[in-house]
Parts: structure tokens; C-alpha cells; sequence
């Protein structure tokens, strides 16, 4: 298992290596407008500036592409061409980041990716502007753009939509339970606010892959259940490392327990409150900015065990997840094991 | 002629009023959440607090719900029952709402329709997600909810689709020519970004309703052009009115001159600028407060005739729509006469 770190990660900078050649992005949105992509005599500079720019500035901040490589595990998954998954992956991470565009501005963010949030940088019309069209640009592509049936353009838009539709009502579960600890959710409302909200953008690459590469509902329900149960866990693990860290989270972030100082209602403070309401429901209502009374609030949860109780439960979703490939009927095994490499690189675990 | 006036009003009551009645708005996004609307354990009050409550605090404030109306005028012009463009009409003003959310959003204003904008009323992270939400749920609704065959499912997708595309490139247009003056637009890129921006919303309509009611592409597509004329002469008439006035306008705006403020460049100003452009530039980039300075421009406007000229232009836009509805050869005179009557009506007009 050790050796295939190595074949993992060169396969994942391949891939994207390959994917990002392809230029498969640049027929869904533009990196320069013009009349071939807007029939009309107008000002195409404009559409570039105020689309193109922010859009392709984000994208090229070099996320880690994991939706794109995750559609391409899919057709290996099925002994099918990489190819073939392209202008799914290449929709599903335009849509993605007009998502993270859009949370930024709701989470009043100034950074991402080691650069200025689209919002600050660009200013908010353009950056709220430029993300919804990034919801529009990828469904108006596979309508206009690409050689699928009806009957598969249908179904495209069907789980673009429906899993949109469920990202906003995630959207709205965090927003209300961060804003006060009046209500505080139960844990298994907690990791559906997730399984909506991260899942969502995990769902589509799942289901958009087997649709277009003629995979039966069923197997596409497993895969699709599999990935809401990757976002999960990975989210539960980032809350982790949001209070306790470790190297390259507090390079990125600066400081710890950024999330206390929100007042965000995670698995983990959740578990805290359980057993222990006073004294961390004061400190999270007071979104305390000094280190100590963040600090505080850490050592409350550390004693109540719920860190350890959210990796367990975060290891147990993972398990489950990795279950429902397992009960893939398909028996190709090294496909499996990529899908498996996938899951554990992403909840960032030494494997 | 004049007679029809009073006829037309109480025709867009009663419509309006047994629009509302049939409560359809409600089918689409829930005025309260409940277990049939997502079928989870989970908390429903959150939902409706953040999705339904900022929804529907807009939508009851009471626009004019031009767009049901006008989709309900087009199954009157076929002699067909209105009741069957109620779901597309209901979809579509959710749609808009949603736009004028995110659209307050971007222009930073702060009253809209005599209250609070959703987003300062409720904060931006609601009122954002609240906004795309309105965009997704009525999608969500015609593929889940509806009777219709998946042949016309995806018709519909595919025109709010392509429009709600078109209405992102618009307003990337607007945004940019609205933040300097280095880029003057021609008069016709000023009427085509009007056409994507204010059209998108009415062309849907037109083209949903055509849709559903059976009718052929080529008449629908007649009303289309009718409905985006409709929307470029309206939103002439209103930069007008925000130079010059009337007293309807003085009393919501307050005071006049809004758009020399914001450096607009609207086709009163592109004209005006084609015949003087030193000092009226120098005002607009100097984005004056002084109600002084505000005026020196509106005069230099007039005296170019600018405001004459641009009077012209939306009574030119204006004929050429009826002509478009006129040309439609079904022969029903009354449903053509209201469909007139809402135009002038639109544009403000003593008929």
C-alpha cells in the first residue's frame, strides 16, 4: 500500500496535467471574449474584464483540481477513456468556483489560495456578477456546446439543479446556526447541513461522470453516496485542524481556533456542548478574538473528548464511504484502490 | 382607446389577484419549510428564516408582478386559459426577485420598493444565498413538480438558461461602462446590454409561456423581440425620469440626477457625450454630490437635445415592439390591444 503514494500523487499531477492541456475549461468560459463566443458587434474587452479575469484568476491559483481528477478515477473506475469525463470536469470546477466566489463574499473572507478574495480584489458586482454566471456558463454549454442526447442534457441539468437547490439550503442551515447558538443542531443535522452544503459539489462529478459514461443508476447512487460521505468526513477533519492544526494549516491561516472565534456550531463543538453547556456556549457567544479565551475553548472541548470523539466519527464516515465502493459490483480492483487513494489523500491522513 | 385605460387597470388587478390566490409562488419556494419539502429531520425553522422569510418580505412588498400579467396576456392572446402559464409566471417572478436581490447587492443601494434592501435588512450572506436560491428552486420545480414531458422540461431549462446567461453578460457590460469613462459604448452596444440585462426577465416570460401554451417557435419568438424592445424603451424612459423627473419619480428617488452621481453612461449621456464631451466627461468622472454640479450636467444634456433624442429613440423602440406583435398572424384583435395596453402602460405613458 506504502508504494502507492508515489503512483498517487504522480497519476493526480498527470492527470491534471493532461486535463488542464486539453483546455476543456476555456470552451465553457472564455479566457478572452470574442464574436464567436457573444454574436454581436460589442465591447468583448468588457466581457473578459469583468468575467473572464476574476473567473481564470481564481482557477489558476492552482486549486488542487480534485473534482476534475475524481471524474477521470471514475472512467478508470469503469475501464472508459479519461477523455470521455472532460467536459463534466471541466463544467463541475467553473461551477465550483463561482461557488467558493460566492462564499467568500457571504463569509466576508479576504483570502483564498494565498491571494486576495475575487470580491476584494475585483470589487463585489463584479465577483457576485461573475459568480452566478459561473453557475450559468457550464449548464448553457453542455445545452449548446455538446453532442449528448436530449434525454442525457436533461439528466445533466436534473443533478446540476437538484444538487444546487440542496448546496443552498445547506448554505442556509450554516448561516443561521453560526450566526447564534440559539439553536444548536443535532449531529446528525450537522453532517446533513454538510452532506448538502460540501457534498454537493462532490455529488455532481460523481453523478455527471456515470451519466455520461452510460453507468446504471444504482452504482451512480453508491459513487454519489460515497463522495457526500468524502465531503463530510473532510469537513469534519478540517474543523479539527481548524483548533488544533498542524503545519501547513497554520501557515495557511496564521492562527488556531478560527472557528471559535466565529461561533461556528461544528461536529466538535457540538459534541462539547453536549456535555458541558456553560462556560463554551459563553465564550462562542462572545466570538472572543483574544488568543486565551480561544484557547480556553479548546481545552473545554479537549476535555470533553470530543476531538477524538469527531475523528472517530469522522474515520467511521470515511469507512462507510469507502464500504459503498466496495459494494461496487464491478470488479476492478486497481480502480477501486485509486478511488480509495483519493479518499484518504483527501481527509489528509498518512496512508 | 382611452376607454380601455380604466378596463386595463381592473384587468391587471383581478389577474394579479387570482394569481396570488392560486398560491402557486408557495409551491415553488415554501412560505414555511416543512418535512415535505425536504425530507429530513432537520430544522425547517432555519430554512424559513433564511430563505423563505427574506424571499417573501421582497415578493409581498408588492411589485407590480408585470410578468405573470404579461404571461397571462399571452395565453389571452391564444384564447387559452390563463391558468395554464401560472406555473411559468410564478417561477418567473421568483426568478426576478432573485435577481433584484443580488442586483441591490452589486449597486450597493439601500431602498427597494419604499423598505430596506434584503441584504441589509437580513445581511448579505442571507439575502446572497437567498438570491441564487431563487434562481434553482423554480428550475427545481419545473423538473420535479410539473406534468410537463421532458421534451418540454428541457425546452424550459434551455430558455432560462440561455436568458439568465445573457442577463450575467449584461450586466458585466454595465458594471464596466459604469466604473469609468475610458470606455464610451455606441448607442447600439448600450440597447444590446439593455437587452441582455432588463430583457433576460421579460423574454423569459415570453418565451415559457409560448412555450407551455404549445405555440410555434417563430411566434415565439416574435414575442421574445416585442418583450426585449419592451424592456430597452422601459429602461430608456427611466433614465430619462432620472434626469428630468415626475412627480411619481421625485417622491421615491428623493432627488434627481442619481445616474450623473454614478457616472452612468445611458444613451441620454452616450448621445450627449457624441456632441460635447469635455465637461459632461469631467462631471460624470468626477461623480459629483452637489446638486449644483448635478445640474450643470443635466443642462449641457439638454443642451445637446440628448434628452429629446433619447425620447425618440424609446418611441422608435417602443413602435417597432407593437410592430413585432402585430406581425404575429393569429387575429386575435383584443388579446393584441392588451397586449399594447401593457406596453404603454410599462412604458409610462399617458394612453
Amino acid at each position: 500500500m506504502k508504494n502507492s503514494i508515489g503512483q498517487f500523487m504522480a497519476d493526480l499531477k498527470h492527470a491534471i496535467q493532461e486535463f488542464e492541456e486539453s483546455k476543456i475549461m476555456e470552451e465553457i468560459v472564455p479566457r478572452k471574449f470574442n464574436n464567436q463566443n457573444v454574436n454581436e458587434n460589442q465591447d468583448m474587452e468588457g466581457l473578459t474584464q469583468c468575467l473572464s479575469v476574476p473567473l481564470y484568476d481564481l482557477l489558476d491559483r492552482g486549486g488542487k483540481r480534485i473534482r476534475p481528477y475524481f471524474c477521470m478515477l471514475i472512467a478508470d473506475l469503469f475501464l472508459q477513456s479519461r477523455k470521455l469525463v472532460y467536459e463534466v470536469a471541466g463544467c463541475v470546477e467553473i461551477i465550483h468556483n463561482g461557488t467558493l466566489i460566492i462564499d467568500d463574499i457571504e463569509d466576508s473572507s479576504k483570502v483564498r489560495r494565498n491571494d486576495q478574495c475575487i470580491h476584494i480584489k475585483y470589487g463585489l458586482d463584479v465577483a457576485a456578477n461573475a459568480s452566478s454566471y459561473a453557475y450559468f456558463a457550464p449548464l448553457q454549454y453542455f445545452l449548446n456546446k455538446t453532442k449528448y442526447s436530449n434525454e442525457m442534457k436533461l439528466k445533466i441539468l436534473q443533478i446540476c439543479i437538484q444538487n444546487m437547490t440542496e448546496a443552498h439550503l445547506g448554505q442556509a442551515w450554516d448561516i443561521k446556526w453560526h450566526r447564534s447558538t440559539d439553536y444548536i443542531p443535532t449531529e446528525e443535522q450537522y453532517i446533513k447541513m454538510v452532506g448538502f452544503k460540501t457534498g454537493a459539489l462532490l455529488k455532481i462529478p460523481a453523478l455527471l461522470s456515470c451519466a455520461v459514461l452510460g453507468i446504471d443508476d444504482q452504482i451512480a447512487d453508491k459513487l454519489s453516496n460515497f463522495a457526500e460521505k468524502l465531503g463530510v468526513a473532510f469537513q469534519i477533519q478540517d474543523d479539527i485542524l481548524n483548533l488544533i492544526g498542524n503545519e501547513k494549516y497554520k501557515n495557511t491561516k496564521g492562527y488556531l481556533g478560527e472557528d471559535i472565534n466565529e461561533g461556528k456550531l461544528t461536529l466538535i463543538v457540538i459534541h462539547s456542548l453536549s456535555k458541558n453547556k456553560g462556560r463554551l456556549l459563553e465564550i462562542l457567544n462572545s466570538r472572543p478574538e483574544d488568543q486565551k479565551v480561544i484557547d480556553e475553548a479548546i481545552k473545554i472541548i479537549q476535555s470533553t473528548g470530543s476531538l477524538e470523539y469527531a475523528q472517530k466519527k469522522s474515520e467511521e464516515i470515511l469507512q462507510s464511504a469507502l464500504k459503498d465502493i466496495d459494494q461496487i459490483n464491478f470488479e476492478n480492483l486497481e480502480g477501486k484502490q485509486k478511488l480509495r487513494n483519493l479518499a484518504l489523500f483527501l481527509i489528509q491522513r498518512n496512508y
